[in-house]
């Protein structure tokens, strides 16, 4: 390994963290279709998003024209808290598949969040403060957003309430925990400080929540109180231009070396870390100035690309949230219990949705045992534990590598790795002891999610 | 903090990584007591430590001659996948305490075992597969250890035997999985496994175990399987060696921008961290190159060092392992369920209870909830979750700093951050509900433990 050039980490200096962030709808010739009143189905104006969003993130939301915003200097100082994040070279991993790729994974989990979440956390962070508000509320599912969340209010000094899916509440209390020592207070949803979620709890009494319950419940909390906003951490414009900075990172790095992946992959959930990965790359494709293929993996559960519709949805269940258009499996859509719960959305963030659909990215799914096959391999090998959403980037830049060795051909492969799955012990448990099942939701299950899509002309 | 020279975090090149450990024995004048054989009380020979300790780790143990000695390559890239560890420059810290001081800390907790612990797992892992064994054994209380040895012997494809405590196993049960993850059998302490597990078993059935017999399990079947070979993570002089790649980064970083710490903090429980972190700074101030403030911080529950006697005593509860010199409580005593599992030894590394002795370190102890406070202080302005050992040094570090404020002085305390919480959310929970209680052993209660002291002449 010692007469290698390329370093295993790659990592910048300090002061090549990015100053702005990049916001790729300014390079779309066709824009990702604009967000829509829930009632009126008329495209949103900013100031029927205030109740809800601070008034600099919904400006961002909106803007399609400037590429570059500038990241105000409190945000980059809290990102030399953990940034400029390592872009790794996988020697071990290159060496253990025997390959001829060259593999390259931008690691975003070495930071107390587990996750990239923190990029688009301590902006929304910020704006709230600066607007002067008290706090803000969310969901979270698998607890990595809503820990990022915590950590970012606490810097700031804001308050932040968290609605927790209830078994995720149940079954991850050490998530719960670390929210709790950064400050947050943590409710389990669906619960009863909501009207929303009385409700809910009336009509299906030992119900064990969801995250789309858990959206309704903190927006109607950040809209009823005073000095609140409500604060998301994907599918929304604004997350993938925070999130910008991964990709950002991930291209300097490379080009220090000189060095044009060939293949750039990332796991998709609601988008925000395939957003941010693949942004910068994705520019210079939009602008014509180069080439990369670009594949979106998700879980054959929850498969909104691969097997979704293009059309305007409800971005949560309770129906509260504006419409977007994206590739969608429907509001109603209830995946199945994957492990990989940062992944387990039913919708797609509008922007890659247009991108995937005018043909300038592929997606695949893939299984979950699969996936954690992958996982494990990596992890002995690479010696970082993966969480289960970042192992299906994983298990597709395998597969891309091993195709490599059939063909002989040396491609080089980039792809996300965003965090640690030092939280999803069950999971892994599960695995290792054959315990884990896939699924795959038949066409007639599907149709059901399809059958509740809002009728919009 | 843009104005300031010196980064956030400070990387070290991939070739600066040390590829000699450095060996403080060599420097010292008084040098650490010899081992003993248990049942002569004569000064072990290395022949009969081969059936417990591959030869090259006995040869390391009992080298108290050359200052360098030479990192094999292979460990050396095994280094690159997760060193060099970042010397952090604490901003945040020293902003929200508004102190003069300047404070820096050594982060050794970004790798999948969550702390220093692979530092020397690696170097054992190689010397066994190099000797052409077919696994190890070892015991483990918290899991950082077991876990750092699984990754290890994953890597060289070893077998890995851990024995956990029977009380972690169950409490931890994420920790075990990590284990097994990795490949590693785990089992809980005692067992049937063995005759000393089965003879604690029938004495007392329902005992939750302790680290001295998990590694008297560890060591019966290192002893009498064929091509096994027992591996410590702490205490021993080889691991002290290993692990001064912390300080040897650590002295080259600050080294690059001139700077020269006044005060140097580690957490003390066998000595494995706060050994490897000064060992280059002892060396400069036994040669008489320079001088620092050296001090080591233990539990008030566990205070070897303060409270303990500098006498030979058995390195186990099981008596079978040789007798070592070191500040001990006896290895009778039984420390109280202090939540930094990793702290809770009654003995300290020979080369450290010497050094101590001799008059060139400190030695402090904390209560426990006072660590819980620095802790969760730190967390929230350094968003790193500390793990509650390397809490201890945090908590010294802090008061520090403190005293700097009121004196005016700016003085550089550099620490040791050994590892990550995210395991120990148990006790961060109890620190949140207000439910952790401080214990400090009474006089009566230490004396029981020196009673059962070896008679050495």
């Amino acid at each position: 390994m010692a007469e290698n050039k390329i370093p295993y980490k790659i990592y910048l200096d300090e002061n090549e963290i990015p100053k702005q962030w990049y916001n790729v709808r300014a390079d779309m010739k066709n824009k990702p279709a604009p967000l829509l009143n829930p009632q009126t189905h008329k495209p949103l104006k900013a100031e029927e998003l205030y109740p809800i969003f601070c008034k600099e993130l919904v400006a961002q939301e909106l803007n399609d024209t400037d590429a570059y915003i500038d990241i105000p200097e409190e945000i980059q100082d809290f990102y030399k808290m953990y940034r400029p994040s390592p872009l790794i070279r996988a020697y071990f991993l290159e060496k253990a598949l025997d390959t001829p790729a060259k593999i390259y994974y931008k690691f975003e989990g070495n930071n107390t969040s587990g996750s990239h979440k923190l990029n688009s956390a301590i902006a929304q962070a910020y704006y709230a403060k600066k607007q002067g508000l008290k706090g803000v509320t969310t969901e979270t599912g698998a607890g990595q957003w809503g820990t990022a969340l915590a950590m970012a209010c606490s810097y700031f000094g804001l308050d932040c309430k968290v609605y927790m899916v209830k078994v995720s509440y149940e079954q991850k209390p050490f998530r719960r925990e670390v929210m709790r020592t950064y400050g947050a207070s943590v409710t389990p949803s669906p619960s009863t400080t909501t009207e929303v979620g009385r409700k809910i709890l009336e009509a299906h009494p030992g119900t064990s929540g969801s995250l789309g319950c858990a959206i309704s419940e903190a927006v109607e909390v950040a809209t009823k109180t005073e000095g609140y906003r409500y604060v998301l951490g994907s599918v929304l414009n604004q997350v993938l231009l925070h999130q910008s900075v991964i990709g950002l990172e991930s291209k300097a790095a490379l080009d220090k070396y000189g060095v044009k992946p060939d293949i750039i992959i990332g796991c998709a959930g609601g988008g925000s870390n395939l957003g941010g990965l693949i942004s910068p790359f994705m520019g210079e494709k939009l602008r014509g100035e180069a080439d990369y293929r670009i594949i979106a993996v998700e879980p054959a559960s929850c498969p909104s690309f691969t097997r979704g519709k293009f059309a305007y949805d409800y971005c949560d269940t309770g129906m509260v949230c504006p419409l977007a258009k994206m590739y969608t499996l429907g509001s109603g859509f209830i995946p199945s219990a994957n492990h990989a719960g940062g992944l387990r959305y039913h919708g797609m963030s509008s922007t890659l949705s247009q991108l995937y659909h005018d043909g300038l990215m592929e997606a695949t799914s893939v299984e979950q045992t699969a996936v954690f096959e992958a996982a494990e391999k990596f992890a002995r090998v690479e010696g970082i534990l993966p969480a289960p959403e970042s192992s299906h980037a994983i298990r597709v830049a395998v597969d891309e590598a091993l195709k490599c060795k059939e063909t002989g051909e040396e491609k080089t492969i980039l792809f996300g790795l965003t965090g640690t799955g030092y939280f999803d012990m069950v999971a892994y448990q599960k695995f290792n002891d054959g315990e884990m099942s896939d699924y795959i939701p038949t066409d007639e299950e599907l149709q059901k999610g399809f059958d509740g899509l809002p009728k919009v002309d």
